[in-house]
Parts: structure tokens; C-alpha cells; sequence
């Protein structure tokens, strides 16, 4: 069972919010837009601009920061997952 | 009897809300933009873009997810049916 | 006497509202935005695009499926006609 | 005397908004847009797209229905005019 | 002393709202958009697109009319000037 | 020290608001948008359209007149500047 | 442990806003937008414009001038670092 995501988007589960990550990294609590990490699942093929198809810069199994209020929620067996576009992606965690 | 959607249009049959699919997939009931489930029914045959025709991505027969509020409903023979634009689809069910 | 629709523009004929199609499309009454039936009379020569006149999809004689708040309406001979862009139309009824 | 409109502008003079033309069309008084008719008396150049000049698709003595509220009233010789873009233009009558 | 104004920018002597020109054009006092007189001082080199640059349609000495609250007014040895972008001219009065 | 703008950006040194041009230029205190002017320090190496660098059409040591309420100030010793979007600038003074 | 940026992002580290530069540009407190000083850490592979990559024209290392109110705050190791998009960034400072 898996989703396909269209165009340019990404579907990403989302990381424990509480959790760091090894380096260290954590999501400040400030007035300014909070982003989220998470790890890629499945993308998209990609938009068509100019009539070329243009391949997505994320990958299956990218840790990524994210908008945290961009995308549309799923659930499969109980996990939360995001449909996201690649555009709302901020940073891979390298 | 037969909708032939216009461009990047589809014709999708709305899926009973309350079903489940087989790999577990449940809509949660959450403040965020909720998706719907429903079956591709019918295609247009794709925008026109830099004087190419873009064929769309997804075909007759697909379960597709797709932004609840989005689209127009039409009832052919008491099934309900929504005109969707490809672009209100977020992911193909595999 | 016609009416000669400039670009993507068409003229329509509004179908009574009360008919019902062989095939038993029914227009349902619900919150969402309804559409509306209508016949083509007329179609313009399309839109230049990238230096290219794209033609129009419907043609003259199609039955089709349109938003029913769009367009302008005029009378010609006691007979209410609606002028459309293309775009406004969703699907054609086959 | 004349006024050369510009790019994709027509100068239209409005006819009479009691005379019905002998087709018989009448512009009903509905709450929907309202559109009007003139006769195009100079047309402009048209514009540049994609680097080549579009010639505009109405010309010199058409009898066109247009938008009611679009355009810019001018007055020559106690006669009303209208500059108005091609795109305000509904459809020509023939 | 001069004003060499960018890309589509033109520079304007605006004429005396009360004189009239020999044609008899009189700008109506209505509650539309009100067009005003102006003769052109100076104009731009033209914008660049889709990387040609297009130069202006309309040049020094031309007698126009434009949209009244466009531009901005400098003043020049006591006579009031506008600079206009060259979509804000309506017509040349030829 | 010096600051490079990116793009299609400048830096403007503010000019003193109370100096007048030997051509007598004054910027009229109307309810209007207000013109100010500056000299031209730096400018960008101007924005990438259709895959062609644009090169700026001001150049450094210009004197323009631009939109008052454009730009961010940064203050370098003492002496205030700007930094305008070329499409703040209105005209050159010549 | 790093942040790769997506597109035209870039991740900068935010200078003390106490510190003054040798050259002495000091960021006025004044009711106008307020830039921000900060050093570059990481830059994205530029966006895909017409179909080519357009790279980016900060490098790491730059002092930058950006918008104040620009970007999303993220913290690695305590250090207080944001994600911008290269149209925030104002000047390079030299």
C-alpha cells in the first residue's frame, strides 16, 4: 500500500516532534514560523515547465525541514503522514 | 451517457466516506484541509502549455486523493460525481 | 443575425433548468456551486498563445456542463443566451 | 480629428441604449453584468506578445456588445466615446 | 536640464485641463475614470521582453490622453510635469 | 568598504531634500506620490530574464529621481543610503 | 552535520546586531523596513528558470545585508541560523 504523489509533490512522515536529531538541531519556540523535520516517503515525478519534466532535488529517505503549516494530513496504519509540495521543503538535513 | 471533461479536468466518483481501504488509509478528522478519497472516471485530454498538450498524469480507473472543498458536483443516475482539475489531485492510491 | 464570440469566448444557449438528459444528469441542489446546461451556438477563433491561436476544445452543437454564475447574459429573440469563456466550461455531455 | 488608441485599445462609440438592432437583441435589465453596445471606430495596433504584434481582431465599423462598466469615457463634438481594451469586448455582431 | 525616464516611462507637460483642442474633445465630468491632456516631453528606451527591447509606441510631441491619477508629478522650472508608464496612455490625438 | 547590490538593486545616496538642481527642479509637496533624488553608488549586475543577464540601465554616479517610500535605508558612516529596486527609479536627470 | 538548502534558499548565520563592521554601517532604529547583517553557511543549487539552473550569487562565506522580517529561524548547537530565499538578500557587503 503506498501513495503516489502528483507533480512536484512529496508525501513525508513526520518526525517526533520532541526528538533531536544528533547534531543537535532544534526547532526554536519563537513568534516566527516554525519549521518541522521530516523524512521523505514517496515523491512526485516532478512539474512540466517549459516543456521539460523537472525532476524533484528531494529524494526517498531525505530528512527535511519543512512549513510546519504547509501540506495535507494522512493517515495509513496509524502513522501521520504529509502531502507536501517541494516548494514548502526549506532544507535537507545532511 | 458520458461527462467528457474539458483540459486538465476529471471526472472522479466520490468513494463512501466511512469505507476503508485495504492497506488502512483513514482520512483523520483534524482541523487541517481534510482529503477525499474517490475513482477516476474520466480525463480530459490536458492544458495546452507552451504550445504543447500536456497529457495528465492520472488515468481512468485510479483511486485518487484529492482536496475535499475542491471541484463542482454533478449526479448522473443518483451517483454523485465531482469535475475536478487535475491540480486538486494530491496522490495516486497504489 | 449572430453573435460572433471574440478569442476563447462562446456563445451559449441556457438549457431549461427542469430538463432532465436521457442519460439523467440532475444538477443536485446543494451548498457547493452549481452548474448549469447549455448548448454551444457559437465559438471564437481561440487564444494566441506563445504566437500560436489555440482552438477551441468544444465546438458548435455540443451539449455542455458550465459554472453557473459565469459569463454574460443576452436575449436575442425572446431567447437567453449566455457568452462564456472556454475555461468556464467543465465538462461536455456525450 | 481623431484619437489613435494604443496597443490593444479600441475607441468605440456607444449607440443608443434604447434602439434594439433588427435581429432583435436586447440587453436585459438583470441583476448579471450588463453588457453594451457600440461601433468600433479606430482600432490600436495591437500588442506585442512573445516579441510579434498581435493584430486585433475587431476593426473599424463592428458592431460589438462589451462590458458595461469597463473602458474610459472621452467626448468629441457633444459624442460620447468609450477607449476600452479588446479584451472588454464580448462578441461581434454579425 | 532634462528627464530621461526608464523603460516605459514617458515624460509628460500636462495641459491645461480647461483649453480645448481644435477637434472639440472635452473631457466629461462623470462619475468615471477621468482621462486628462498631456504632451509628451521625453520617453524611455522601452522595456526588455522576452529579451527585445520593445520601444515606445508613443513619441516626443505627441498630444495624449491618459488615466488622471496615474504617474508621478515633478515640477521643472515652474511648469508641472508626470512621468507615466506607457501603459497609462490611452490614445494619441492625431 | 562597500556594499555590492544583488540583481537588479542600487544604492542610492540620499540627496538632500532641501537642495535644489540648477535646472530648478522642485518636487511638489501634493497629496501625490513624492519623488525624491539620490546619486547612484552601486548597482547590481541586474536580473536573469529568459535566461539572459539584463544589465542595469542606470550606472553609477547618476542622478534619479525615485519613489520616496521605496528601498531600505542602511546608514554607512554617518551618511545615509538606499537600497532601490531599479524599478523604484523613475527617471535620470540629465 | 549541515542544512542543505533547496532552490534559491540559502542558510545564514545571523551577525550580533550590537557589532559594527569596520567600515561602520550601522543599521538605523527608524520606522522603515530593517535590514539585518549575516554570514553565509550554505547556499542551494539556484532555481530552474526556462528550463536552466540559474546558480546563485551569494557564495558561502558573504556578509549580507537581508530583510529583517525575512526567513525561518532554525538552531544548531545554540547558533541561531536562517533560511532565506536570495531575493531577501539586499547587498553584499564588501
Amino acid at each position: 500500500m503506498a501513495l503516489r504523489p502528483l507533480g512536484d509533490r512529496i508525501v513525508v512522515k513526520v518526525l517526533d516532534k520532541e526528538e533531536k536529531t544528533k547534531g543537535g538541531i532544534v526547532i526554536p519556540d519563537t513568534a516566527k514560523e516554525k519549521p518541522q523535520k521530516g523524512e521523505v516517503i514517496a515523491v512526485g515525478t516532478g512539474e512540466i515547465v517549459d516543456g521539460q519534466r523537472v525532476p524533484l532535488e528531494v529524494k526517498v529517505g531525505d530528512k527535511i525541514i519543512f512549513s510546519k503549516y504547509a501540506g495535507t494530513e494522512v493517515k495509513i496504519d496509524e502513522q501521520e503522514y504529509l502531502i507536501l509540495r517541494q516548494s514548502d521543503v526549506l532544507a535537507v538535513i545532511e
